[in-house]
């Protein structure tokens, strides 16, 4: 029993260090909570989201970018959240330590500007069988729940950092990778979500579905039997052929009868841009058809991605010059942008 | 088929190394089987198993206290058995080959002073998940079995490794890591049983269950589809508050009528004591009541820990002075503890 | 997105490097596929396979033999099919990439002498519990995925690599390595097969039975549930005892009324050559009864090993010299050894 004594120590010095490391929830932000298919405040308003995400704050260290000045000016462009994804890769190099100093940084310049966050374990590819899309994107199922656990400890009072999205975008890309049906899915999912809830009871986990989390078909027949979640949707404008709406609401919109949805990625770029490539080729009629859309079916929603390089890009260069859609979502953020017209 | 030639000339050059590592077994101590409920003799009489636990042999090294005299002391004090808690940790950072010359050398002391020996896996937390209490508990399922693949292979033939504990500690830590089932557990258990059991098919497995051991509740509906093994319980005094003995037969002593129960971790401390921590706390009363129930029901036993270091402490230095607890079950060893009084 | 479009760049980019590294396609050798239980060219015209083993290309390698001439002596020995058994420790050592060059320049050398190739996951145990027959096969089910992903969309439109070996030698050693029912494997093989028809729809999977590639008994109740694959077992000398026939009809020849099945190592030493083990002592009376079989059957065949030093050895030294299997074989595949006399 000793070295069991030894971590118990061990935690109370962690939590220690913790709770030295974090400053004191301010209470600017109030917990969110899932009702229903909305997301709502303690009093029971609904809120919904808008905002934009980050690059991988491990890159935004090396390129000299990781700065208050990304959550001031991402909320001075309207946004009420911003989504932080986490590559497998960047955690292990970084070491958990050392990158959980970025998030208490994070958590605290998002104070600042009452913003909320979502952290993203940004991964592509199949979990089950351990192939992805690419080598930043590999992890394992224990490494996952390892994240996790360490996430959730982390931030389980910590309002601002509201949703915890599990895996970014799961896909077989067409059998490539391996098998995984939905069924596996829902248990790998499952006993993720077991994993946060014990350690993070009021945090909100985010679920996407195949294709690269576009697909929520599989909710109409076997939905996750676990409540208080929200799922995921990535709408970029080629996932499907004009006209959009119906293709939309048969793939993912229809969830928002029972659930909350948040598109966490969104987002469009010209074919002649820097770094274009499918499914990302779109403009503002992709973007005003989805802000209708969303508004419509009070769907929330984080664009992709506040960062010179990383396309679809929002902004041009680093003193956060607005793309393209980056100018159509800050005005639309912002009420700019007459979507009706 | 070459390589596999390869194999077979190292494996039998391996098995020389190891026949030549370990000393001829003297054959003083018979070996030890299961019957019924109870450990037996091979001429069927019942033995109760009383003793001690050592620290890790890796940090024993690490201390210059990995020595003859343990053994001695710990037989001066009454004991017939042993158990030497191996760290995963610990057993990666040596490497194998280096710890098994650790075990190899503790058969030999544990042989000249007439002692078994239980090696246990020291890991606490959950297998299915790879999420532990803390970085020295961390193992995976396939290192547990190549521990057991190599241990099982070593000592097939040495009746003073009487048993292999599998899993010292089991908990899900209240969800916080992860799911496990009963049904998943004892399919993990079986797994690994069948693994020893084909390469030392004498040695008994011992199990432990949920609640960091100390729960064999589930043996009343489902208990391993696996004959010849035992189980484990670890009843620290505040598991349950006064008064003990209901709660015990219920939550363990039960399966005392159906099996072989050994209690491979009890042990007391006071408060203010080096190292107090729940579920440790309490005294002679405990210990006491135990070492009654214990006796009434068969139930064989392994106090924790003969290391001035490891709490609940045995010893208070070097030199092997007792502690109170130590005086405590060196004197019930002894015969000199009236339990009745 | 962002990280998703430098996904696509670099795919875009490794598809170039791979079609500048392998050369175009020669066309000299057809497509291989299979129809009920033959192996056939695109005309339909049977084609039975018969060959050598090479020795690890990493190995090669490293003694200076990795040449050209492997493949004109196979070829001049009377082979259609050489066999390249890479071990998942060599192919972890080397690195993916630089393993990768040796496999293409295999294709080159084979194209030139006309030879097919079949590359050979080589590992020896059981791939559920990851308990290995020796250090130098261990691997994970992840690793074997990823094994079977890169190879298969590297060789996808190549038809002189004919076949795939998922697992060389499947065993659980009587035990020892842990349990593994048929369905159990059956169920990994299928997994790892659906990623091999993802990337390389044509090519064949080759699937290998328990008891070290020998039994395919299982194939009378529970095939797999997948087309076009073919059957592999490795019938040496001493797996049965004479009469040999009946007892290869059932254990795996009855296969071959269904599916093409291909004996991927046979083999025979005297019982005072270098390197004699079991199972492999045997002579000519079992070369002549197995060639027979076989030809009744229409069993393809690969004989172990073109090399001097990995048993039992086709070939005295580096000059090729034939040992007295070698002479056999080849003699069998050049016509000038008569089965019926
Ligand atoms: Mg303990
Ligand atoms: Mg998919
Ligand atoms: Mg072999
Ligand atoms: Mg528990
Ligand atoms: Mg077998």
């Amino acid at each position: 029993m000793k070295t069991y004594f030894y971590l118990l120590q061990f935690s109370i010095l962690f939590f220690c260090l913790s709770t030295t490391i974090k400053t004191e929830a301010s209470g600017s932000l109030p917990r969110i909570s899932v009702e229903g298919n909305r997301f709502v405040t303690p009093d029971g308003e609904t809120i919904i989201f808008q905002g934009v995400n980050f690059a991988d704050p491990d890159r935004l260290v090396k390129e000299g970018q990781w700065k208050r000045d990304l959550f001031r000016v991402a909320r001075d462009w309207g946004s009420n959240i911003v989504r932080l994804p986490v590559h497998p890769q960047a955690w292990r190099e970084r070491g958990k330590e050392d990158y959980l100093i970025l998030l208490d940084q994070a958590v605290e310049w998002a104070r600042e500007f009452d913003l909320y966050i979502i952290i993203d374990w940004h991964s592509i590819g199949n979990l089950r069988t351990e192939l992805f899309q690419h080598e930043m994107y590999k992890t394992s199922l224990p490494e996952t729940y390892d994240f996790w656990l360490t996430i959730s400890r982390r931030y389980a009072d910590e309002p601002i950092v509201a949703m915890y999205e599990i895996f970014n975008e799961p896909t077989t890309y067409q059998g490539q990778l391996g098998s995984l049906t939905w069924d596996q899915w829902a248990d790998i999912l499952t006993d993720i979500i077991y994993v946060i809830r014990a350690n993070s009871p009021e945090a909100i986990p985010l679920v996407g579905g195949f294709n690269w989390a576009y697909d929520l078909t599989p909710l109409m027949y076997a939905p996750l039997n676990v409540p208080g979640i929200a799922y995921v949707s990535h709408p970029y404008p080629q996932k499907r052929d004009q006209p959009w709406i119906p293709q939309w609401e048969r793939d993912f919109g229809f969830a928002a009868d029972d659930y909350p949805i948040i598109a966490t990625e969104i987002g469009f770029m010209q074919p002649t841009d820097r770094g274009a490539h499918i499914p990302c080729i779109g403009d503002e009629e992709y973007g005003r058809t989805l802000m209708r859309y969303f508004r419509d079916k009070g769907i929330s929603w984080v664009a992709w991605c506040f960062d010179p390089d990383w396309s679809p890009q929002l902004i041009k260069d680093w003193n956060y010059t607005p793309s393209r859609s980056g100018k159509f979502f800050r005005d639309v953020m912002l009420g700019k942008e007459n979507l009706d017209e």
